[in-house]
């Protein structure tokens, strides 16, 4: 098997009942029951795993429109049938989008120049249950221009460790970032938080939409963001969004 | 207590992990849950009761966006104070949107002239996880010019005893219901059946939607419809659309 296929996997998942993306022992993760979809499609052996990598390890309780994997198919299944297969093997709440041949060099992390997460804020006063799930009900008392003034200024090549926290005995990584878009977009009655950067620090959304909505109510200045990149060692409050709100919503190759 | 102030609450739920509205011994029921929610708000003995009244009493499983209660509250308490204090008691899938001073003869139930349904379907190919918690995924291969037509057949003064499912050991009831509009209308890339009628009888909108989904792929003929209103004793196959599209939209008085 010296040409094993690689598979382009694009996904999308409602991350509300796991564990976050990447597989662990005894948790329910997305990564976990994808490589045991691909385990039974290609009927491995159950000591065998075939490893799915995917673009981004999403946190517990994030969902994703567009994540992206990839794996080396140990046994050849007409493309057609593998999305069709791992979907009839997955729960509901984990969909494979497309499945697609990609260049044996294709790497979903290593690969990605780029991702766009959305942040979804309900802004009613009271908010309907049939939204809550997939969203942050912040309110109706968010201050549209200063959101947008502070959003403004998370663009550009900063260092972001104010929005950063590491996982227990994680090496700290460059903190270094470059976010070339963040925006707020309106659609319904929900507020969006688009942001694209050639990489994110963990929990850097959320806590950069807890840092804007802290704004936003006037909790905090509205050049705290600024002071924040500036000088990213200085204590202050921080803020995190939940993680229901937020979405991987596609990555940029 | 003479002169108690009866109060209308407005009510969206998510239903998918309720027993249906109606109060049942040992299961975790909508209703159940606003007269906990008003019992403790009203500091009750734990013997006492008020009952709250519903419009509608929807299936396990189904949603309500406008779900419409009653009761008369055992004690004054500010309007302002009843919707934020349920809402403290009440879990996030239950909201009350909106709680007010009724007529001491309002009754949710007898004083509703009609309903509206909505019935959300998905025609994705493949559908987002983040939508089908809420809607029926039916794929992409339905015949929109036959689900409208078989829509329209289902307007006016019918018998509709062939979508009708009685609970065990109920009693008939009249099977005459004025369907006053059936449509299909088109948001995002949902496509929502709407009916409003002077009431409804239990299964009668899932029912119709299976109805016409199944004509919609072409299982059914398109007249299939106009016959089942003209003679509801026949014999033929029965559809059923699941709980999860199902959303009881507005009560109307």
């Amino acid at each position: 098997m010296g040409l094993a296929v690689r598979v382009r996997l694009d996904l999308a998942y409602d991350g509300t009942d796991f564990a976050g993306w990447q597989a662990q022992p005894d948790r329910d993760t997305v990564q976990g029951r994808i490589e045991a979809a691909v385990g039974r499609l290609y009927r491995q052996a159950p000591g065998q795993r075939t490893p799915v990598v995917g673009a981004g390890r999403t946190d517990a309780g994030v969902h994703a429109e567009g994540q992206v994997a990839h794996f080396d198919a140990p046994a050849a299944i007409p493309l057609a049938g593998i999305r069709a297969g791992l979907n009839a093997l997955l729960p509901g709440s984990i969909r494979v989008l497309a499945a697609a041949e990609a260049a044996p060099d294709f790497h979903a992390r290593f690969g990605a120049a780029g991702k766009t997460y959305r942040y979804h804020l309900l802004t009613d006063a009271v908010v309907s249950p049939l939204r809550s799930r997939y969203a942050w009900p912040v309110g109706d008392g968010l201050s549209r221009e200063a959101l947008e003034e502070a959003a403004a200024a998370l663009t550009g090549r900063h260092d972001f460790r104010a929005f950063f926290a590491a996982r227990p005995g994680e090496e700290p990584e460059t903190p270094v970032r470059n976010v070339v878009a963040a925006r707020f977009v309106e659609a319904g009655n929900e507020l969006i938080f688009e942001v694209t950067a050639d990489g994110f620090l963990r929990y850097m959304v959320r806590r950069m939409v807890g840092t804007l909505v802290a704004i936003g109510r006037g909790q905090l200045p509205s050049d705290r963001v600024a002071e924040m990149l500036r000088d990213p060692g200085a204590s202050g409050p921080r803020f995190r969004a939940p993680a229901a709100g937020l979405r991987l919503y596609r990555v940029h190759y």
